[in-house]
């Protein structure tokens, strides 16, 4: 795996290039804007009810916004394998989105979140229960997308993906008290929780486009290294992020008690008195203010950021590689610089 | 609908007839006892993962036992359609009992409950966090065993039913606090949260037999009855079991405040002073121990337990014509018995 090299004080002093990044993100939108559009026509036609308070939730997560990278991703491999045979790509992704929402309501109930991209959380204006339902009727509905889309391998793929998902959040639950999680393990719940989906979301864009496997493959590969070079920068942010520029609070996932990538590298570099630290602060959530200060400090002292930052970006690397055999072009391009993007976000 | 002249003074006081309507069950199980068995084989093997929380909690609430009505309904229903084509209906039997374990699970965690089938619920023993996830890798695993059976027509049924069911559950959680809601609106909660599985379970049998529309749809209507009179009977003997027969608690319902047919009909009928009582009692939740006895005690005065048991008769009589079109045979006899046996377990 490359190794990329950065130093933790940099990453924690320098001010974010302001838009370096998010103009690969802004680009690849762009590539896909009508497409987007309608997906997000489709999103806001589909979470309808009946009951109302199921719109209303929805739309207050939905709302937030988010980058919707997810369904961007579905529309830009479809786009990317040629598809060009209607709207099936712009339901499909409608569906990745669907589930994606579906499990941050409940991943935000799990984690007893209140704050979702610097708003309240749909589970602290509505509640824990409400939550949970409307996140089961979201699933529910992307099925019910897919069924009348009609594919047997899309229903394949995305049926994976949340079992898959589920099964990494489990795994992460039974893990958080666990500071002698090995990497790969960590890893295992990263491909769950974050980076199936990723892969899933790609891995349709062919599918819809009818490319051959050897394609979709290619496109799941992009999808997971992407997604798993994804979360462990969002791991390093939450010891990193400029709070002001990135609209994410420093040490969400230390209060929480989680045990992210910065974590496990720094438990594993500590002495006696620095593992009882994190035994303290992370498997038995005994914290005080001053911790979060000495927890960046311990992460400093072994580089844990750009450790945690050199594993994305050999994630990123593969990636990027793994669109090596389809044909240079305008998607391919933004999606390439997506990935350098996932990690440039974080310097 | 008709109404079935019975006194809730007899519905409190008298004794269960032991064994009578338990043998229409008993009955209709051993008719499909092969199927049922191999059924059971397909929940143990696919309920499994490399994370083994997953299948220790699936095993705890799946090991519950409980009567495995669902999938029955979805096994007889097929044979009843004179399927012979293999194992398709053990399979999609499968999914319907994952389905209805997932929302089982989601239940108890949006409920706080701490008790399922007289046993510590699921996520008394494994925390909520737990139940919701594993609740979500079932969900997933039903779709999974629905894309492998590859039936569209199977899986519009399911994911439609999925979705009803959150609403329905979205819906009782609005009306959770409301004495007026209208007996139509809290029927529209029932089909929702309960029948619409029923349905959908009794439907797929058809499909997968691959009988015509004029029959899954009789098939759809029996088991939607089925479930509101199930559901029903299930509200009336909160307030009526024999606890030590039927292994209840009575009083359940009121204590979590919950708006069922019993209570709509008691506050509909209430004066002044009763109305506050029970606004008192379940909207605002503020009780005390006597309270559940001068529930009991109002609920008797206006007939509220039979006139619910009368309601589910009715329910009971529509499923019962609904099976009119099919050929006599033992697997139909069994059925009717069946929604016969769904009110005399009240009785």
């Amino acid at each position: 795996m490359p190794e990329v090299p950065l130093g933790a004080a940099s990453l924690l002093s320098a001010a974010p290039v302001a838009g370096l990044g998010e103009d690969a993100l802004t680009a690849l939108i762009a590539l896909v804007g009508d497409d987007m559009t309608a997906c997000n026509r489709v999103i806001i036609a589909r979470m309808d009810s009946p009951v109302a308070l199921i719109p209303q939730l929805a739309a207050h997560i939905v709302a937030a916004g988010g980058k919707r990278l997810r369904p961007v991703l579905t529309l830009a491999s479809a786009r990317l394998c040629g598809y060009a045979g209607g709207e099936r790509h712009v339901q499909l992704a409608a569906c990745v989105e669907f589930i994606h929402t579906a499990t941050l309501l409940h991943d935000d109930v799990v984690d007893d979140s209140k704050l979702r991209r610097g708003l309240a959380s749909a589970n602290a204006v509505f509640g824990n229960k409400a939550s949970v339902l409307v996140g089961d009727f979201l699933f529910a509905r992307a099925f019910q997308l897919m069924v009348d889309d009609g594919s047997l391998a899309v229903l394949r793929i995305l049926s994976a993906a949340a079992a898959t998902i589920a099964e990494g959040e489990v795994l992460q639950l039974v893990t958080q008290n666990d500071l002698s999680t090995p990497e790969d393990r960590y890893l295992d719940v990263v491909r769950g929780k974050t980076a199936a989906l990723f892969a899933a979301a790609c891995e349709v864009g062919a599918v819809v486009a009818g490319r051959p496997e050897a394609e979709a493959a290619a496109l799941r590969d992009f999808g997971m290294n992407l997604g798993i070079a994804f979360q462990l920068v969002d791991d390093a942010l939450d010891y990193a992020a400029n709070q002001a520029v990135l609209g994410k609070t420093v040490g969400d996932d230390f209060r929480e008690g989680k045990i992210t990538l910065p974590v496990l590298i720094a438990y594993a570099a500590g002495d006696a008195g620095q593992r009882a630290f994190w035994q303290r602060t992370i498997e038995a959530s005994e914290q005080t203010d001053a911790d979060l200060d000495q927890a960046l400090a311990l992460m400093a002292q072994c580089d844990a950021i750009a450790a945690t930052l050199a594993r994305a970006s050999g994630f990123a690397s593969l990636a990027k590689r793994a669109l090596a055999s389809f044909a240079d072009g305008p998607i391919r391009r933004a999606l390439l610089a997506v990935a350098d993007y996932t990690i440039s976000r974080a310097r």
